[in-house]
């Protein structure tokens, strides 16, 4: 019994974070279609005009994390990813990247911007988490962020699959994918960092693995909207008269 | 061009909020399989722990309007939501009906409470509602509410056609939506009589729409998620290895 609540060593917690993997949204089906060539172009145009939407919101979920986190050293290192995103002199950021993607992949700049594409369901996903980085403590927010710790992969499958099974794709459009490549390994190092110092007790560590499902839930959840309106045809009152 | 631009009449702007009976979820196949008679136990299991998600945030959402509402007499009448939902003396309130629909179901009292059948996008969406109760101008939020319009039929329905369909569900079920049926109709007056007072120019009229089609989308990606997990099988996590 009394073991049972020992806290995790650093490395045990560590590692309990990364199991948490299975549950990563590259196991979604939208996801595995996706890297199987299996999606139309307006499947995945549906997806990038829809993740898009993630996009925009996640510099406003890191000046959440910010407006609650009075250290200012954390602040100064948090910043640099709202610089990756919005952008700043040198660096036209993480969301024209994504432009340029939807560009690449056929969508017009302006059907991408108005967000006229994004699905109800995305939405509120997003939200959810916005929401959660402007209500909760901010270490808490802070760490919500580590499905970085599984995204690496996932940008690798795209550089790697897409040339062959979607050569309709333009080249610019991988700028992104290659971008956070980078970027998502340093944002790791620093998230897991103030991750593994915050949660002590085990009943804190259990609680972070919580947090991190709920992240993963947030991932899963705009894939399962997608995938209901793109795959399964059911988009929001597909069946009702005009 | 400016006779376009003219207010709706009162009697007009009311036409168009009822013509968005249209995109009310009773037309979502979800509802229209629970309608027919077609959802099998679990799946009808299914739908009513996840709308308790819906039921346990009313009286949430409503006190958020409260908070931000400075009209006493709006909030002394507004109050009476709060009231019907969490009970008073001589009423267990509408919460409380629901878990009885729960039990009559078959589920139990913990199953039902413990939310552990909530999916993750029921939950994003009513938390959108909720969270738009909390930021919003308060007759927004208030006004945000009207697809209580709509809700009369479908109670009605579920009333008229599951003692035929469901014969299995048991007599203490039916108490939240015959309760529903005249606290629906009185609330509907209050809340159209706000909305018709409250926007007075067309463009504002017009936003009206927008934030009645916001809602209509917080039911219609309820019943998505669910639909999804029970009908389409796919549940979060559905094929990922434990």
């Amino acid at each position: 019994m009394t073991t049972d609540n020992q806290p995790w060593s650093r490395e045990e917690f560590e590692a309990k974070l990364r199991g948490m993997e299975n549950h990563y949204h590259i196991h979604h089906p939208m996801h595995v279609l996706m890297n199987e060539g299996k999606l139309s172009k307006k499947q995945l145009q549906g997806w990038v005009a829809n993740r898009f939407y993630y996009q925009v919101m996640i510099p406003i979920k890191d000046a959440n994390i910010m407006a609650n986190c009075p250290d200012r050293e954390t602040r100064a290192k948090w910043v640099q990813r709202i610089l990756d995103h919005d952008g700043h002199p040198g660096d036209p950021g993480g969301i024209e990247a994504w432009v340029q993607l939807g560009m690449a992949v056929g969508l017009s700049r302006e059907e991408i911007t108005s967000l006229e594409h994004v699905l109800p369901g995305v939405r509120f996903a997003v939200d959810a988490y916005v929401n959660f980085a402007r209500r909760a403590e901010w270490h808490e927010a802070a760490s919500s962020s580590l499905t970085e710790l599984f995204a690496p992969k996932i940008h690798q499958q795209r550089l790697d699959n897409w040339p062959d099974v979607y050569p309709w794709v333009e080249q610019e459009g991988y700028t992104y994918f290659k971008k956070r490549l980078t970027e998502a390994r340093r944002d790791v190092e620093h998230g897991l960092e103030l991750t593994l110092d915050w949660y002590k007790t085990r009943e804190q560590q259990e609680r972070m693995l919580q947090i991190l499902k709920f992240k993963l839930d947030v991932l899963w959840t705009m894939a399962d909207a997608m995938y209901l309106a793109y795959v399964n045809n059911m988009p929001p009152y597909f069946n009702i008269q005009a």
